[in-house]
């Protein structure tokens, strides 16, 4: 019953193979080892990018610094959710990898971004002026740090923005599986057909031990994100081991089965906790959700084994009731994994005493400072 | 009829006359000059703080970017407004000195922040955790970019809470003059007794060339912002001519005198504008206003050859009267400077065809985006 | 007959091993796994060091910079060798880590420092003058990248040269093991006692997929270390299979016994070179060497499918004798891994051709422009 | 009798007095006055390069920073002579401006590096692989910190090497005036038609308050370049009294006359001290040279009021005799400004005891360490 994030779960016996078998013998390091060569082939091809460079790295914060620094100037703009974990959860990672660019922020339920708040920002924010920053990137999560899915017509809404402001469009993808796995679009269609210039492909939070490909469209940007993972301490040298992971991961269909499993568990909870009245106040369209315990609920879960992480909820009677919740009442961020398994979801169903039933609220603000 | 900035007018005769006299002879380079001593020590009478030290730069943003790095760590936040000059008008410079840190914004009438306000933000962002921006720095301006005036209580209370939590204070004066003059506090008070660590006493809009005194509080803090300043490229080796303008500024209370004359034709300019059914929007209670016109009074006042920022107002019915400003209708900024005078003023009012008196709406949130 | 380095190895199976057990149920993230705590427990014990603390990163070149950045301020020198990894081979990753400070170079036969020569060098450079870097760190390879080993007393007298002139003492022990595998110091000796403040000590190349061990001897720098390591991206969420690799590493001395025989295989080929009359131009003290081959040497051994990265010799008589190896001569770097065994040395030794015994010549500078 | 550098003097009466000129009425900020544009138009004709963009700050260290930052990249060398004012007197400004950048030196006597010991050094540094340092820029100080010039041919094969290495050519011209008065070449001739991509043109030593002017003879890199000015803190907003320094310095051949009186004075002190033995140890082709005094000598010329950076001699007996200058020697460097007069140096020469006459030794390395 351990919700509190799907990097608590361990790695897929799958990948874990792939690392002994990549260990056999002598290779060439940094990247020259052959599947290194064939993870990038193979997400060419699963990207329908044949132009397109891959690099990896073994964090997300990693690959999203690195990807941001590339598309974005020190003296720019950033352009992201109030609660993305570029902004929220990486300790200025962005501005360190970057020199220094600004993080500005927009709001949006779900945590997601809408092409015309943006637009309306960045007209806004002016541009070309020497004393305000200058446009430089936009970053989207995919799926959302609230479990909200951007469909393909949004994100193409946003990077047509963004391009036509003169931004270009980074796809913090730590998620990207779970929201792939929960539409019917291709990977193409979910990224650089939409406008997407550089997808962070996370692994690591869906089956692998340490693993994310950062996936440049445009072939230009490869040699200073190179020199730039170089120095930023990111290039292995045993390469072999983030290769190894990447191509169990991606092969015949892994990546999806495994966010696929992810992605029911969260439904399965949240289908759950909607039969017991719990108010859901997060799209849960992917792996995780939001929901808002009474005391008692949380006091019966955390009894029962239960893991999440919650926050007190300022106001317990946010949803239409005065009071509807009570005292002691949190926020509660659950997160289901690849490695959930149905009777985990039961369990914490049945660990869960019922309350009244209460309106159901979508568009609540989460609380966002949960851990990443 | 020159209302752009205080920027645009040039340097008090008197400024220009100690260059002359500061002119003579050989001296020692790099602040080992005598004037550079005697304002330290004029400064120190001045704020009553013996132990301070003070440092000369030539630009507002290198005072703010210096100070800032000095007190703000790489992975801090640095709590501003909104619409303040280091985060609107800096081009990240503040993110450029400081190597990295966040600034994380508040908002708040006339540009002026709020204790409660910043005590509740400060508590949401958590501290401790090393996935987010640790406390660094909160910074004021005062005045503000609004021309409202914070009083000694009101410091008093964000620094309090600042300290509790962990920031240091910064104080951008740009035109902390105009604000000593609008009030009846003592430098002190309104500085170091209050809570401030690092004041960034500004000259330059208010009769210099080029001059702001950095005023660190602390003395301890006094060699890392040496060698700030030196690496950023803001040590002067003929430093006498910044403490020859800083001298002769703060020489027998001119810098008031200045601050006050300034002051005076703002408030001249508010009772007129007033008179004429100007809507004021912004606080007015130092040297500078936001206001709206209609486009029919932005059009003679330009014919007219006056000179103000302004902005295309969006909402022209925003004053509680649907569309009482009508198309065209403008957000302007009025700056008076030291060199404003009642004449200047006076044709500028008289430039200006009358329209219906409208009600006053003092809260309203006047435009940002305009020059520095 | 793969010589090109150890970081072409794989990892031991052990180490594989571990990682499958750690696999296992969830885990807290970033650090709070019983394993991290454990890595650290262990390694105060065997470096008698009750007070340090330990955090794990996955690369050298990211364990070296945020040791650095922790040491050096950006307006500080670090000192090191010329062809130190730091300066040669990490693309400006401690400028980067560090916020722009400066290496400064020293030379030494065999990559190694002497204090003498820094304490001249230091004194020189000057200090407290607000235009020059200030004093930063030293930092120090154990074993150097030219195969050498510091004694104890040469650390001492380096570490001791530097705290009287403000630097802290930084320890790239990549090859760490090796060098105490060579002597016959302890692990606390040869570090803290010996005047080190931090030690990186490297799993990788000695048995690891991916593994560094970065110890603060001093605890007052954890945190800002953590928060270096987390905003560049060095903090892994599934820490648990960097500490199961550091622990299984380290557990019953199997990290002394892997160095041993990386080391015994690097002597056995510095032997069977020396009787074959190859010239060693390095100090062979730990698991690389350098040497010169003739061009018929070299490529009979490439023909037999040795592997090792080569120079073009400038000079092919600087053995004393004009013209002695002939044109087309080569530097060559040969490393020696703990996967290496006796019968890949003979079959190397077996593939040269003899040629006439030439005078050893230990001083002679090796290339430096070898891979990392 | 003050020798210890040009920057002790004032100003020159004419550029004082067009700052007062300039302080009439209202101009617009931030380099938008007329003087800013005529300035720019001056210097493209007196370069005779009318693409080139001319952007004004104060300090030789902003100038030369900013310039570095917009040529090299943070992952590329900077390559520099070892005593370059970049490398020994900025306390690390050109790694904070360029975001890390390496200065990489190289040596040559009288501070002057040589074209085909550039190539050699470029050549073994490699280029290309991302492990290394990339190729950024070359840094030229003209005339040189040990007062040697150089000439148009050797610009020539410096820039051409470095072009043809993929680095790009930075002037530092603090003293480009002196150098220009001391050959008959034209502006055009030593600076872009030699091969210099940015020339900071200093005419602070040379009399002005401070004022340098950056000359970007590539139009494409001004945007960048106007973005990091501002972001750096030196765009002044009253920028009128910066270009009204320069172009008074360069209105009518001042500049050149002013230059040419210091390298005048310069000579002239040079002679004397021939004619009485005392050793002159730097090319003394500009208005700064290093010598050798006896420590009667020093005594002497320091209980006349005489006053310049002196460092104890390491070796006093250095020119061939041992002992020769005996114990307590110094070497000194002298500086000649715009505003010395023939009467000082005769004072200085009249005050300096006669010693026996000694061989020249114009190859001797002065002392580096002196103030900037």
């Amino acid at each position: 019953m351990i919700f509190t994030s799907d990097n608590a779960s361990g790695a897929h016996p799958a990948v874990l193979a792939a690392l002994a078998a990549a260990n056999e013998g002598y290779t060439m390091p940094y990247g020259a080892d052959d599947g290194t060569g064939r993870v990038e082939a193979l997400l060419r091809e699963i990207f329908e990018a044949p132009e397109a460079r891959v690099f990896l790295v073994a964090t997300g914060t990693a690959a999203n610094g690195l990807a941001l620094a590339t598309l974005a100037q020190p003296w720019s703009s950033i352009w992201c959710h109030r609660i993305a974990h570029i902004e929220a959860d990486e300790c200025n990672a962005p501005e360190f990898f970057s020199g220094g660019a600004k993080l500005s922020l927009l709001d949006g339920p779900g945590a997601k971004l809408d092409a015309a708040e943006l637009d309306a920002a960045l007209a806004a924010a002016g541009a070309g002026g020497v004393h305000h920053a200058q446009p430089g990137a936009l970053s989207l999560t995919q799926a959302t740090e609230q479990g909200a899915v951007y469909t393909v017509t949004e994100i193409e809404a946003l990077a047509e923005t963004a391009h036509a402001r003169g931004l270009r469009v980074h796809m913090d993808g730590t998620r990207f599986a779970n929201a792939l796995a929960a539409s019917n679009a291709t990977p193409a269609a979910m990224s650089h057909r939409a406008g997407v210039d550089i997808l962070c492909l996370g692994a690591t939070k869906c089956g692998a031990l340490g693993a994310e490909a950062v996936i440049l469209f445009d072939p230009a940007l490869a040699w200073e994100f190179e020199l730039r993972r170089k120095r930023g301490g990111h290039l292995f040298s045993k390469m072999r081991f983030l290769s190894a992971q990447m191509e169990a991961w991606l092969a015949a269909g892994l990546w999806l089965r495994l966010a696929a499993q992810a992605n029911a568990m969260g439904a399965r909870l949240a289908e759950g906790l909607r039969a017991r009245g719990v108010p859901i106040v997060s799209p849960a369209e992917a792996n995780l959700l939001f929901v808002h315990f009474t005391a008692a609920q949380h006091a019966a879960l955390q009894a029962a084994g239960a893991r999440y992480y919650a926050d007190p909820l300022q106001d317990p009677g946010t949803l239409g009731t005065p009071g509807a919740l009570g005292a002691g009442a949190v926020s509660a961020r659950l997160v289901a994994s690849y490695a959930t398994q149905a009777q985990d979801v039961d369990r914490f169903l049945d660990a869960l005493p019922v309350s009244a039933p209460l309106p159901n609220a979508p568009g609540l603000q989460a609380s966002a400072s949960v851990a990443p």
